[in-house]
């Protein structure tokens, strides 16, 4: 990271994103030599999904985190590819999942290459990250990753269990999201901490900044689905609901609407009878009990609770990108 | 396992699965105690695949081999489930890139649960494997494990690729199955000597034996499929042709039947034209050119080979175990 004249400067995301250009370009040249391969369909498949988008967020915030805790090496860029590499597996599963057409804005690699090719693209690029990750040979890195993909797993396994479930709670929802997203993040930044080799709770203190910043990206997320229009996520409102994931704007609404408003959500759920009307009722009924204003504070009582667990590091430009990061978290999209 | 009165008598598979019979059931309870978790459907479907059937063929592998290297501890138990996790995961994720209905003569988990389940439950099962083994510290099975579930999906990717393709050779065919079989019981043997903390040279010769009775082992899987009938091992016969996996004796068989034969051949494949009139052409095409000969004497030159391999060891009970196992792995169903 280049060095800025006021250390303690308020920043931006365009500042953060402009003085971590140089570490982001050497991540994705590692994801390109990591996953050079004698298969061409991994190369065809892997160029595509590196070359179409993503924020590399998790590799951001490793190399900020490591920063921050004095790292001065070079090994944050190979594990800054390798969670950006455990990432995009689930991402190629989750379209398998969710019988995706779109991400992004771009075709998915199921809908170009097929389901098969996509789930063993997923495993290869898992198991790929695994031996980069082993090489390294480092123990407290490896059980980071080994417990955050587990818990990534359970995460979309209880997703799966509370399908087009209309009586999922809060607690229900909170621990799949941080399964399911929290976990990577928290990884992420336990990482940079342990590179950096601070004493333990302030590797803790860290890790709980990647938690909080994770739950509050999955919660802005999940969010935005009833709020984002096509042109700006590349995806159309209301979609986890036709995917009967039921996220917090829905549950909250569930528990707040009337009883018959509460029978109508339920069976427009369970016959999957989403037509425009009646994704046009739940937006409006969503809006009437004030759900998605609601969804929102909660992302942004993570952040703030991210920014206290940053309190006993001095002032420091990782410092202040690590918050910019955590408000662009959930203002990307308002 | 037990002592028995002369060490080098020649031993059964009976023998063998006698001998190791208490340390496998060591194994089932570590599986059992491993899959424990929150999430009912992991349970549900894990304990549906560990009482379905099985061999356990790597988990015997790797304690045969660590006692073969002279190792008295515990550990080889939790290893042995590993493995058999591992294996386990990649079967649920084959069975729906197959669109498989029977596994072992019983239901796949994704005809009993979908597809999406076993997608997930088989991520779980390997993120859990992976927990597992950080968890021991030990780099050097760290790296074992995770080069063979690299190579075991760069082997199905590969085998993806080819699907369908009267092209491939026998040398494509045999790096397909040296990655998606022998790999991982190459590393199972390899794991066992890590254990038992040989010198260099004899861990080599210890995982060429698991590498060389895996590649035995697939060989004669697939040519048992053109043999075995429904009773036997639970498939129809076949069914790698109908999949589009062009095997050994098939590709054999291409290489050495007429132009006018091979042309029918090629027609049958690219239009799934596989009536009952079609597979018994090419079954009795198989026996007239004896292909289903020669991939058994490949199967058994590997099995040689893996003999060799261990040589240099001096006569024990571990050692006719293995001897056993490695016969049995082509002699099983002839």
């Amino acid at each position: 990271m280049k060095s800025i004249a006021t250390a303690n400067a308020r920043l931006t995301i365009e500042d953060v994103w402009s003085l971590c250009r140089e570490d982001l370009k050497r991540v994705e040249d590692q994801i390109r030599t990591d996953l050079k391969s004698d298969v061409p369909l991994i190369d065809t498949i892997s160029t595509y999904l590196f070359t179409s988008g993503g924020k590399r967020f998790r590799p951001l915030l490793l190399i900020l985190t490591s920063q921050l805790a004095g790292y001065r090496g070079n090994t944050q860029i190979e594990l800054a590819s390798v969670v950006e590499l455990i990432h995009t597996a689930t991402l190629l599963h989750d379209d398998v999942l969710d019988d995706a057409d779109i991400r992004r804005g771009n075709k998915t690699a199921r809908m170009l290459w097929g389901n098969q090719a996509s789930i063993l693209v997923g495993d290869y690029l898992y198991t790929k990250a695994q031996c980069k990750i082993v090489s390294l040979r480092n123990h407290d890195i490896n059980e980071a990753v080994a417990e955050a993909t587990r818990r990534m797993t359970q995460g979309e396994l209880s997703q799966l269990t509370y399908h087009g479930d209309v009586e999922i709670t809060e607690e229900d929802y909170l621990q799949i999201i941080g399964n399911k997203t929290a976990a990577l993040i928290a990884a992420s930044c336990r990482i940079g901490a342990i590179l950096g080799d601070c004493p333990p709770d302030k590797k803790g203190d860290i890790e709980s900044f990647g938690w909080n910043i994770g739950m509050a990206f999955q919660l802005a997320d999940d969010t935005l689905d009833y709020v984002a229009d096509k042109t700006k996520l590349g995806k159309s409102i209301g979609k986890d609901l036709q995917e009967g994931k039921i996220t917090l704007p829905l549950l909250s609404l569930l528990q707040r609407c009337s009883q018959d408003e509460f029978t109508k959500i339920e069976k427009i759920i369970r016959l999957h009878d989403f037509t425009p009307e009646n994704l046009d009722y739940i937006l409006k009924l969503m809006y009437h009990y004030d759900v998605i204003e609601y969804s929102f504070d909660k992302a942004r009582g993570y952040v703030e609770t991210a920014k206290k667990n940053l309190m006993l590091f001095k002032d420091s430009t990782p410092l202040q990108a690590l918050f910019a990061v955590a408000d662009y978290v959930v203002d990307r999209e308002l």
